[in-house]
Formats: C-alpha cells, sequence, structure tokens
C-alpha cells in the first residue's frame, strides 16, 4: 500500500485522515472498511472500524499487522467499488487531490532519530574538515535525534529558518516502525517495519557547525523542520531496497543522485542497535541519513529563498518543498 | 506546590494521579478540586474538575495558569478538610506514603533537552579530553536531545544498562515548560517554567564517548534513563535558585556538591535560545546540564550494581535510585 495522512476540512472542524492510493484515487481506509463490515452486515461498523482501521496514522500503526491486513482488505474492496460508493452513515470513500491537502504521512512519530549510515557522506563531511573517517563509525550505526514535533509534509512549504546563510537539503531515505520491540535481533528487525517514506533534513550548516563544535548535537541547526513524504509505502511494495535511486533537484536542476544500496548500515542493523536495552514504538521515525553527494554541503552550494527542493525516490514519488520567507541577514 | 505523580493500583486497573504534597500526605489534587466543587453544589464536579484539574500530569500542565491557579485553590481547600473526607462519589482525597507508588512527576515528557550550562562541568570534561572550552560554547547555550521515552521515577531501581563498564551519574536540576509558545524574550521566559525538579542524567562514558567521536549524540550512551524526581517544585516554592544547593551521595558518601548559582546560562535563556523559530510545549524537559563537579566522569569514579545514588536539591527533595542487576562484562 501508498498510505498517506490527509486533511478534510468541515464545518465542524479539520480532520487528519488516513488514506491510501488507488492510482490518483485517495481512499479513506477506515470508511473503506467501515463500509465493508456494514456490507456484511455487522452489527457495529463504526465501532469496530474505528478500533480495527482508525483514521489517524499513529493509532493506524499501532495497530500493528491486524490493522495492516485489515486496511489492505479494505482497499481491495474499495477498488471493486462504484465511485460513488459511501461510508455506512454516508461518508465519503473516495477523494481526488483536489479535494484534500496531504500532510506528512506521520505528521506526529512520537520520535525521529537520524542515522550517518552512508560511507560516502561521512567521508566526504569528514574530508572538508580535513579528517578520516572515525574508526567507531564503522563499529555501529551512529545516530543523533530530531525534532519529531517540526515535520512538514509535501503541501507544506519551509519558511526561511532563524539566521541561517547556509540552509541545506538532505536527501534521505526513512523508515517508519510499526511494532513495539526491544533487543531485536538484525534478522527480526524487517518485520518491526511499517514502511519507507522520503525525508529532507533540512539543515542550516552555519548554526549546526557552530553547535557540534561543542561536541553536543545538532539542534537548533536542524531542528527548524524535518519533511517526510508523500507517502509511507509499505515493504511489499519496493521489490529490491537496494537497487533504489535518490535524487534531490532544486528548481528543476539535478544536484545529487545516488544509490539506496550504497548504504553501509542496513535498517535491520539500525534497529537491531537502538532497541539494546531500549524500547522501540510503532511511529518512530528511522532516517538513513544523506546518501552520499545528498546535499550541498559536499559541493558548497546551499539554498535561497524561493528554491523549490524535489527529492525523488521510486517507488515513494516526490517529496517536494518549496522555501519562502527572507533571509534575516546576508551573512552570520 | 509540590506536585507529584503517583500510581494506584485498583480492581479494574492501575491509575496515574497528579497529587500534592501537604506534610508527608498526598493531596489527589483532582479529586480535592472536585469535592470543593460539589460543596458549591456545582451540577458536575467531576466533569468541570476532570477539564479544569486533569488527574494526569502531562494534561495537568497543559492547563496552564487557569490549572495552577484552580490546583492551588483545591490543595488550600483541602488542608481545611477531615483526614476522612472523600471526594464527590466517595473517591479518596488523601494517601499516605505507603498506600501508592512515586512515578516521575512527569512521567511522559514529550520531549526532553539536556543542556551543558554550568562552566566548571565543561572546562573539567574539555580538561580530560586535553582541551579548552570550544569558544561556541559562550556563544548560545548548547543541548542535545534525550529520551523522554526511558524515564525513571523515584521509587524505581536502574537496572544495569548495556555492556557498559562505566556507568556514571549526572547531577541536575531540570525545569519543566508551563505554556506553549515561540520566539520567547529572555525577559519574559521565565512565566513559561510550570516548575523545577531533580535529574540524573545516567551516563554510559564508555559508550558516550565512542559515539561523540563520530560527532553526533549522545544516543546509546545516555538513552537508557533518565531519572526525575521526587517532586515538580513550583517557582513560587524557591526563594532563590541561585542559592540552591546541589549534593550527590553514593551509598551515603558525598561524591560531589555545588551551588545551582554557579550556572553560566539560566533557563530563560535556555527557554529564549531553544523557542527562536521552534516552539516549545507543556511538559517539555529542559535540564541544566550536570553542575561542576556533579558527576563520577570528573573523578574517574563509576557506579557498580548495588550502588544507591541519591541527589539532593532541597527543597525539591532527593532523588533516589538503586542500581541493580549485574554488568555483562567486567570492561568494554
Amino acid at each position: 500500500m501508498k498510505l498517506v495522512s490527509f486533511l478534510v476540512a468541515t464545518p465542524v472542524g479539520t480532520f487528519t485522515r488516513v488514506g491510501a492510493m488507488h492510482g490518483r484515487t485517495i481512499v479513506d481506509v477506515n470508511q473503506a472498511y467501515a463500509r465493508w463490515l456494514a456490507d456484511q452486515r455487522e452489527a457495529q461498523p463504526r465501532r469496530l472500524a474505528d478500533a480495527l482501521v482508525p483514521s489517524t496514522m499513529l493509532e493506524f500503526l499501532e495497530g500493528g499487522s491486524s490493522t495492516m491486513a485489515a486496511a489492505r482488505g479494505a482497499v481491495d474492496y474499495a477498488a471493486q467499488l462504484a465511485p460513488s460508493s459511501k461510508g455506512p452513515a454516508g461518508e465519503t470513500i473516495f477523494y481526488q487531490p483536489g479535494d484534500i491537502r496531504l500532510v506528512a504521512p506521520l505528521p506526529n512519530p512520537p520520535s525521529l532519530r537520524d542515522f550517518i549510515a552512508f560511507e560516502d557522506h561521512i567521508a566526504a563531511t569528514s574530508k572538508k574538515r580535513g579528517q578520516p573517517i572515525p574508526p567507531e563509525w564503522y563499529k555501529f550505526p551512529v545516530y543523533y535525534k530530531g525534532n519529531h514535533r517540526t515535520i512538514i509534509g509535501p503541501d507544506d512549504t519551509l519558511p526561511w529558518p532563524l539566521d541561517t546563510a547556509k540552509l541545506d537539503y538532505e536527501l534521505e531515505l526513512a523508515c517508519v516502525i510499526g511494532r513495539q520491540g526491544r533487543d531485536i535481533s538484525e534478522q527480526q528487525a524487517q518485520d518491526y517495519i511499517a514502511g519507507y517514506t522520503i525525508m529532507n533534513d533540512f539543515s542550516a550548516r552555519d548554526i549546526q557547525f557552530q553547535e557540534m563544535a561543542c561536541r553536543l548535537g545538532p539542534a537548533k541547526g536542524k531542528d527548524f523542520a524535518t519533511a517526510l513524504g508523500p507517502w509511507l509505502v509499505t515493504p511489499d511494495e519496493i521489490a529490491d531496497l537496494g537497487a533504489v535511486t535518490m535524487i534531490a533537484r532544486v528548481n528543476g536542476e539535478e544536484w545529487s543522485r545516488g544509490r539506496f544500496g550504497t548504504i553501509h548500515w542496513s535498517f535491520p542493523q539500525m534497529i537491531a542497535h537502538v532497541s539494546r536495552g531500549e524500547t522501540i514504538y510503532p511511529g518512530d521515525v528511522f532516517g538513513s541519513g544523506t546518501v552520499g553527494g545528498g546535499c550541498g554541503l559536499e559541493m558548497d552550494r546551499y539554498l535561497k529563498p524561493g528554491d523549490v527542493v524535489e527529492l525523488e525516490i521510486q517507488p515513494i514519488g516526490i517529496l517536494k518543498t518549496q522555501v519562502v520567507g527572507a533571509t534575516k541577514r546576508d551573512a552570520l
């Protein structure tokens, strides 16, 4: 499935809902499942649908494999329905892109970890400092914790952050955890991945490097925004993750291109490492870190107000973000 | 007020409740407020009490100054009641310490930031590496993000974490945010502090330093547990925060002693810094960082299984943690 989160504005408030892409149509998964239950003559289709196929993504992910299987059945069922079909009490099942607004597939992750798992990237950034790759990097997958409360989605813009003069993108693939666990082996870890999405770990390089001089963080240099989207794609949709191509374009010009298969530390290795003596939870986001060449820093090229950054990783799609607003000053 | 969170085990499940210390008695603040409303002949004392004085700490903090004022009134009212008094439907208002189990005053903070705000501590740790304090440290308050989901409280033990051979405590004061905000000035920042508590930022130094060699984190070296407690003390209870003494004892022997007033970056400065272009939320925890001399690292002395660590910061109390279990191996 290709899952999304979308906003529906109504006279009694704006609701966030889980959808599944069916071509360009967005299927409201909870409503589709309620429709199926009603057609099976269940006494309480709404109550059961809300429990098993929740309408918001974090609760949906918390439902684990039962929810995922029910959702899959509901989407298959919806594919056979007439486009005019409605939920048990006349609710909308099918939306067109113009009807709704996409947010990040998981707009409220309970945590965000970001790794440096690509050797080419740490080699390039170490070289910029005139240093070799730290030997510790080869011992375990290194990460920091990002800001899980400044997530932006595919229909959002990025206001120019703080007073940075070196705003950068980072081209990353992220996995989203679908199951609670602790002390998970690398072999079992794949079962804990609900799906994949594209991640743009926007970075204010000047602020970031000031912080990291104190051997902590990064914090303010990255915490202003992280983009996720457009879809959360379940693992069965990606035949060979290693073969996936990662592309970044700025205003249509290709700035970065890499292959996910060049990663040194796999997502299962990251999950095994993080879960040692520590519980991971549904909705936790693990960013891969930047693919080799996947940011402006490696080329000393930075973003400016008005730029449109597109990260493309098929079959997940294109995550587009426009930088808006003005710089506060010319240089830090 | 001296606020706590405590667990009440009942036949229909275990409930977490907000309490206020009245001597050694714990007043269930929500029940005390409901009692007061009932005595005022309100039609819906339970409904109003749950809305204005929620029974769990995060929701309580989200209520802001209205909740804090109502809670204060309820505790004053309870002080005049007979010890046998009950809530509107016979609920318990007063508990004795033996009746309940204390958890961290805020067992589920939505985020945890930890600073290095004491000059003596960064001077000592920099010196251990043979380096001066980074000049950037004087430019802004530096922090990393801790693990907000491994909080332990005053009645919890700490299982020996991972395979560390260098388990350490860190003696810190933390402030807890009580109001949502963004771009908060240093002058306004005090109004965003709901209260203070003691924080023990337990650290596995060997793991931490391996991680930090890669210029990110710390992560696994600190994420296994952070202790908070025993009470969340509102600012009005502390006449002069700068004069507060911070003490650490291991098995009754004093290992550390410092004065909070030696801090270089104040909590209001931290709040102003973090909130630049970024929203802070009720329940966010800001750790001060270790007071000078406030950890074993500075003395090359570490904890061993069975040790009891007590951090004392009056008038907040003593945060005691026993380390249990065994080391997995003798040295890393």
